[in-house]
This record gives C-alpha cells, structure tokens and sequence, in this order.
C-alpha cells in the first residue's frame, strides 16, 4: 500500500472559513470531502461617537466582514457589548430618518427622571433596551441581505465615545 | 484495486438539508459518513397588510417553512426587509392584544411630529425599531417552538403594502 | 484486505456535542476526521419573580449552561416562552439601573388605558414586545462574551409568576 488516506496533515484547518475542503489523498488519488470545519470568531469593529444620542450607518463595515469570511449562505449576527448603546437596523437611504429617530429617543425617555442610578445616563440604558444589543441579518450569496431602503446603524446614546461592535459569520462556504 | 472511493458523484447536494449522509463506496461496500452540507437558503413569505398599523398573525406560515424544511432541531431566524415594518412575538390566543398594541404604539408615537423625513412616516421607522427587524425562535422535535400563547406577527407600520418576511432555518436533521 | 473503513459503528453519536471526531480505521491504522454531529438541543432555565415589573439577573445561570455545553466558539440563543416577559442584555453592575429601567417602562405604558384585552396586563405585553422575546450572545473561548458592564437579565411585566427562559448553544469545540 503506497499513499494512503494516512496523514491529518492534509485536514485544512482554517482561521476563519466555516464550511471546507477536506483532502484525501488515496492510491496518489485525489478525493475531496466537504466538511464543517473552521471557527466562528468574532470581529470588532470600533466605532467613534461625536454626539450624546447618535445614529451611526455601518453598514459597509458590516458588508466588508462578511464578504471577506467568504461565507456564501448563512447568518451575520451583530452583539453591542455597551450598556448605553446598541444596534438598529433601518433606513440609510434618507439620513433625515436617522435623525428624526435621534430626536424621538430623546423625547420618549426623559434625561432627568426620577432616577436612582448616579451617572445621570439612565435615559441611555433605556434607549439601548428599547433598540436592542443584537441583531441578526441573512447572508446570501455571499453578501449581506438587506431591503432595498435598509441600513444598519450603531446607535449611540450616551456619547461621545469610542465604541465597539461585535460581528460573527456562521454558515457554509460556496458548494 | 477496483470501485474505490473515487467519484465525487457520490457526494449528495442536498437543495434545503442541512444534515446528509455522504456515502463512501470502498471495494464495492458502502459506508456512510454523516456530514453537514446543504445549504441555509431562505425562504419568502408574502405579507398582504390592509391598515396603516396591523399586527398579523403569521405563525402557520412560518411554522410551514419549519415543517418542510425537515430540520429536527435548530434555530429559525426571521428578518423583516423593510424600513418601516418589523416582526414581534406575542400573544394570539386572544387577538385583542394585537389590537391593543396597535394602539399602544400609536398613542406613544406621534404621527405628526416635529420630523424632517418628507415622506411622513417617521413614526413609522420608529415603531419599526422599537420592535426589531429580526427574530430568532427555537425549533424543537422537528416544530416551531413556541410559548403556550406564543404567535409569530408580521407587524405593518405604514401600510396598506405588500410585504415580504424572509425566514431561515438552520439546525440538524434527526439522526 | 483486512480491516478496513467498515463499521459505522466507529460513528460517535454524542448527545449534546456539537463538533465531533469522526475515527476512521484503515488497515489498522486511525485516522480522525473532524465532523459536526451532536444535537442543538436547549436548556430550560426556571426564574421565580415576585413584583409585577422586575428585572432578575441571570447572567450567571446563563453562562453556566455555556460552559457546561463545551462550545468552544458559538452563540447562545436565548428565548422566552411567555407573552408578559422578555429578555434584555443591559448594565449589571449597578443595580440602580434595572430599577430605573422598571420604573421608565411602567411611567411610558400606562397600565390603565383604554385597553380591549380583558385580563387587564395589556402594558405587559407591549414591555414585552418593546424589550424582545428573543437575543443572541456570542460565545468566545468557551464563555458567554459580554461587554465589561452587561449582564442577562430576564424581565417580567406581570408578575409574581414561575417563569422560564429557554437557552440553546449553537457552535464548534474545541479542534
């Protein structure tokens, strides 16, 4: 018996890919066995604010990770690690929207309440409940799936500050 | 050395499986190796609303796209591709909940507000981000796992319109 | 030819894992193959609350089923199956905060409004709706990652009740 489906060093063992190739190699013959290997690591995005209530557009950002994961079908999930911020997704195509929403935060939640919490940000906590610390957007054919009108926004609201936006890509490679 | 493990013929490309058998064809026996393939398509449902706000009920549908899709145990995320339209889970054993939150979010959100988005449906992509553009519901024993009062509602912010609700499951096949 | 890739009983059928070592044994040598296998299956959290409007801490309970699941990099999903309750990801280390934050939610959605639901809980279900049935966390390095102030918290709009929060790790081991 000559070659041999002998060696784990034929086993990729890729940094980020989700869906591989695995190699086998028998009689000097070359076979190929997709496989789920890889990890779903997470990449950080920073993200500076230059205002107390701020509705960010990332979604090039967001497109740029996953199009570099090289995963074809799959999920992209988005996770604020930040108390006093979070993450929306809607209308980029018109800016005025994102800045009308600023203006409602701000008049839904009082700055001053009634509130115990002494680093006078209460406000922001609740915009951020209100907004939500993840999302989950589709990836399809290889990019990012949004609606024609839609954008995702990092939302500040307890600005300025420098900030970080937390992004995982699971799901298969192309066939 | 004869047959032999030598076709990539033999590898299935399942169309909507997540979970396949890869059979292996080694002098003329076959051995089957369980592999994770198929891919993570979505499915799209069409949504029909006939008010301004209407919370509708749409759990059938997507408990459909579990049902078909053959998957055991997973996820099943929904994501809304519109701006000013989400998705919410919530009662619908007793529709006057639906109705009261429709009114709910009328009352907290003024239509006309002091808003420069010209269209006038600012409160719209309001209600929109309160209630999230993005679902992720378990899928358990091959079904739509949900609460005892628990319904999927596709919820309309500035309708009448035509409306999509993509879904995507992910998850494993019975073995 | 004597032993041989012959028995699929050199399958591994694990319970819970997610990443698998398939062994493959030809002439008498092993060869390992790495493999998804395993269940996606989720874990029942039980939360007994005792105020109407409460937000309860279970960001150790959670993480707690992370790191027993063995999920190296992943996420955990979390879902509840209650239409009065929902869970939020938000600052931690001051309690003040989710005490503000209860009081924000019960001053913005009046608990007497003219509400058609006859169990009179109707502000419960928008809280709900406004916090979110469901959220994603990723996992990093074997442990639930959140942000240096956050914690999971589960919230109950209409309680004291006995209430659950369900919890599924998706995600590789460790290679």
């Amino acid at each position: 018996m000559g070659g041999g489906l002998n060696d784990q060093r034929h086993m990729p063992r890729p940094e980020s890919s989700v869906f591989g190739m695995l190699e086998l190699r028998f009689e000097r013959r070359l076979y190929g066995v997709m496989v789920v290997l890889g990890s779903l690591r997470m990449e950080t995005l920073r993200v500076k604010t230059n205002r107390r209530t701020q509705l960010l557009d990332v979604t090039d950002e967001v497109a740029d990770v996953v199009a570099k994961s090289g995963v074809h079908d799959g999920v992209c999930h988005l996770f604020v690690p930040h108390t006093t911020a979070a993450v929306m997704i809607n209308e980029h195509a018109d800016p005025d929207v994102a800045s009308d929403l600023e203006g409602i935060f701000d008049r839904m939640v009082p700055h001053k309440g009634p509130y115990r919490h002494a680093e006078g940000n209460t406000d922001s906590h609740m915009k951020a409940v209100m907004t939500g610390a993840s999302q989950t957007i589709f990836i399809e054919q290889g990019r990012l799936a949004l609606g024609t009108w839609q954008g995702v926004f990092f939302c500040e609201f307890d600005g300025p500050r420098d900030r970080k936006l937390w992004v995982k890509v699971d799901g298969h490679r192309k066939p």
